[in-house]
């Protein structure tokens, strides 16, 4: 039998390519894919079977789920550690020490149960996740039922997790290969830097993922220093520097750009590059304001990224669109930029185009998976609403999603997860803050 | 009969001179006071009467309420309406026209209602008006049960709500008559600005307020052009004008000041003129970022502003400091600035300081009236809470604050309001949308 359900709503946000709002719109669902789109009164008269499920009412809004294109899901262990502090003392000081002792398929498979639950439940269908211990990223996002996008981190040291560049590329290639034709993981090669890896180390990486097609996924030019010392090493800044030895042949993601002059958005844009705003991390960490509104203007596809949840310190895109948006504004001295009908784009459509996702999710259209989320309208906080953009980009939180559908699969429903128990979840989260805490 | 009941906490954050935290504390309210504070287990000891109502458990942060040093409230009828222009533009075809068209006593009490359910759903419990119809704003927070400083709007030119200057504070003069030992409202005066009130006009405002004791409330140098204009009129800075015509003596509360120099800030501390930070209406309308960071350690009480909901748009306080201090770390490139427990103090008991109102809220102390709110920490983004301040300013959400006390009256409690219907007043907002669209 086919699973089969409706999902109506007041506003029907679809993100296809005219940016169709349908008034009163509903959209059909089958076996995980979009069957059909339209009014609601004439979708009820087509599809009569009263037995067939309608979710949504008069007073919410329908669109897209959102797009995370940069996280390390399972760090949400970390959030609040240590906060406050410039970025190599937060690393070297409680970071990466707490990385070392704890890093483990148990804190990562843990860590990414409570992120992936954070993340459903403030309306993101899909993240872009680097990290370790691949298999348990994919085993969490599967049992919360998640889309995700994992990143075998590739660097060319050891950790707890690999034994330098070749052994990383080694697990990045089982994974892909393990995952290839799954319908919610899609494996990825993330080389974490150019700081962390040689040359050879980035043209493997590049290698693995244009032989296997997938998407690649990579820190870039975050921080000014990164900058200084790339130019000192390599005679040229970052992104020359990746054009010139080949790299950018790839399908690549690109986290942060904060750093980045005209030349290289130029190169960026030339290369379908795409590059992941994570505003609050670049500056909460002091790492600078990356230049958004150029980057778009000159074509760059440019999405939303939360960074991991130890130096956000959260995995909410709305609140991080939203902040992105005023402070482009206000370092740019034009209010015109990132404005609301942009702000969508950057956390459906373009972050699916950047993972070359863009013919499976980022809008509403027939024949893409059912990855969709509803927000109600009807709050103090929300009313009244002129713009429906205006409304999602400026006013709502994270909690006026209150329901999510994955792949065609009803995930969470009244804000309530429907297939595994919270409780248990944050339970978990509490014993690894424990140990972490007394360590 | 005396109303009593205990709210408890796992952590009881004071925000008293000491920073105390209590670890499993309980506050004990009595006639909207509080009476005592201490560890839950002793405090049950001590009031072992079981009928005394107990609200809050093992999992929530119990806090002073937050207080929005600057807002309009009744302008969230227009959230939304105009979004991503420049500042002139916005005000002048979209704000003006449809404030001269709708400013009435029925607008402002339905907005201030519609606000104040906003307001006290994100808990915050006082806030601190700028408008016009000033019995309207009175009515509508005594209604839904919230502390407001309401301050008539001064002008040098008529508006629906008045003829001129001696009018505006003719008006300003009654109201604080006749609210001036109200247990909610306080009463002020709010010339609206330098480019609109006369030098006669500004020292008469002030005049009323010092002979009335009741706060002023301004706005300051919020543009650059503003500043440019002052120098061009009155031969100085904004600042340094007002001080110079003996403005300054009042108990004043600055909105804004993004273009304020180091003399300036060092003016305002000097005179213990507190400021209101409003970052989100700043970036929005790109009039630029103040320098909070340096206004603090210079001893300026800097405390937060939503202003008002049509150039923000919310109004919600947990929103505004979280991009406040990751924008202050951003620009100043120093990531210690505005750090958490700093926050904590801008949203509570400086902006008490700055209002002149520190002996009545702002901390949970004895003898105190009972503002609180708690905070529900289970739950999937919250966890885990390593630093209860770090929780509150960067993870938490509005929807997080399920409980609201305020004067202690249980006024919000899981997450309802508990003696207005809140349907009827969203149903007012849709009814005022209408005809504000299709004017």
């Amino acid at each position: 039998m086919k699973s089969v359900f409706i999902v109506r709503g007041k506003y029907l946000i679809t993100m296809n390519k005219k940016d169709e709002i349908i008034e009163n719109g509903a959209v059909v669902v089958e076996d995980g894919k979009i069957k059909d789109i339209g009014e609601f009164t004439e979708i009820l008269k087509k599809y009569k079977d009263s037995s067939i499920p309608v979710y949504g009412n008069s007073h919410s809004a329908l669109m897209p789920g959102f797009i995370n294109t940069h996280t390390h899901a399972a760090m949400v262990l970390f959030r609040g550690i240590a906060d406050d502090l410039p970025l190599k003392q937060w690393l070297i000081e409680h970071i990466w020490p707490r990385e070392a002792k704890f890093l483990s398929p148990e804190f990562v498979y843990d860590g990414t149960c409570l992120a992936s639950l954070e993340i459903l439940k403030s309306g993101t269908t899909t993240f872009n996740d680097m990290y370790f211990f691949t298999e348990s990223i994919a085993e969490a996002a599967k049992k919360l039922g998640i889309r995700a996008i994992i990143g075998q981190g590739v660097l060319d040291f050891p950790t707890a997790s690999g034994k330098g560049a070749d052994d990383y590329l080694k697990k990045a290639s089982e994974f892909i290969e393990k995952y290839k034709d799954d319908e919610l993981i899609v494996p990825a090669v993330a080389p974490h830097a150019i700081y962390t890896c040689s040359k050879e180390t980035l043209l493997k990486s590049k290698e693995l993922a244009l032989k296997t097609s997938v998407p690649i996924h990579i820190h870039l030019s975050e921080t000014f220093q990164e900058v200084e010392e790339c130019i000192k090493k390599h005679g040229k800044r970052p992104i020359k520097y990746l054009r010139d030895i080949g790299f950018l042949e790839g399908r690549i993601t690109a986290a942060h750009s904060v750093w980045v002059n005209d030349e290289e958005i130029e190169l960026m844009a030339e290369h379908g590059v795409g590059v992941s705003h994570c505003i609050e991390s670049n500056l909460k960490l002091s790492s600078g304001i990356a230049p958004v509104a150029r980057m778009i203007k000159k074509g760059v596809k440019v999405s939303m990224g939360t960074d991991g949840a130890a130096s956000n310190n959260n995995l909410d895109l709305l609140e991080e669109i939203s902040i992105a948006a005023k402070v482009q504004k206000g370092v740019t001295a034009d209010p015109t930029v990132l404005n609301v009908k942009t702000c969508m784009k950057m956390l459906t459509i373009w972050a699916a185009e950047s993972l070359g996702l863009e013919n499976q999710i980022g809008s509403i259209e027939i024949g893409k998976r059912a990855d969709m989320i509803l927000m109600n309208l009807r709050k103090a906080h929300l009313q009244p609403v002129y713009d429906i953009y205006s409304t999602i980009i400026y006013s709502a939180k994270a909690s006026d999603i209150e329901d999510v559908f994955v792949n065609g699969v009803p995930v969470v429903l009244n804000g309530r997860h429907q297939f595994v128990d919270e409780d248990e979840i944050i339970e978990k989260a509490l014993w690894w803050a424990e140990k972490i805490q007394n360590s």
